[in-house]
């Protein structure tokens, strides 16, 4: 699991949402830039952050952005953890500085992407451990 | 006042609190990113972020980060008030993701620097006021 979050070749066929994603940069260690391009309806949105703390296998923290609200940062903390018998939990948190950059946000579509995010997530894990 | 916190050449005589000060981008506008290392007792730090709201002559927001802290990225919002007479309030918010992260900046000694810099600021205006 910890590969499907960390491999820019996995990240690159469950991110984007059935979208083209460019992953640009990918350096998943403290302080190491990421930056995902995804193409959809002729369109190119830019999302770009930065590590800043990594456990492998377990944890990471990184910084979120989106190119369309330049300088809104969150703080998105995915913890992956073993449940035997091949499952794994995965628990997401998206940290804003406001309730109101977190409602916009939401008002952007975020939890519907997402939501198509962990569906194509859930295919590939299936084609993976085929 | 707008000048003093938005042109390189005052902002570099002011901010380091007497360190030398490199600006290495400074691009106040929205989205536009800035840079500057202070020169301190043979250390280079180096600061960072990008505006997310500027308007001129009264407001900016920016997002701000330490390189010694990568991705822990607070908002540094700047409203100047004229008072008249010549007189302008500053009122300068530091909005941070976490009570923790805050804290943890005022350990590094955040409050001192600050008072240093005002007071630094304080000089460069009565300079260029006379």
């Amino acid at each position: 699991m910890w590969r499907a979050f960390t491999d820019p070749e996995l990240v690159a066929q469950w991110w984007g949402r059935g979208n083209p994603l460019e992953i640009e940069r990918m350096e998943v260690e403290r302080g190491g830039h990421w930056r995902y391009v995804e193409h959809s309806e002729g369109e190119s949105h830019g999302f770009e952050g930065r590590y800043r703390e990594v456990t492998p296998e377990e944890r990471f923290e990184r910084t979120f952005g989106w190119d369309g609200m330049p300088g809104y940062v969150s703080v998105e903390t995915t913890e992956l953890e073993d449940l035997g018998d091949g499952r794994t939990k995965v628990v997401v948190i998206a940290l804003f500085h406001t309730t109101e950059e977190r409602d916009g946000m939401l008002g952007y579509g975020m939890a519907d992407g997402m939501a198509e995010s962990y569906a194509a997530l859930d295919g590939l894990l299936a084609e993976l451990g085929s």
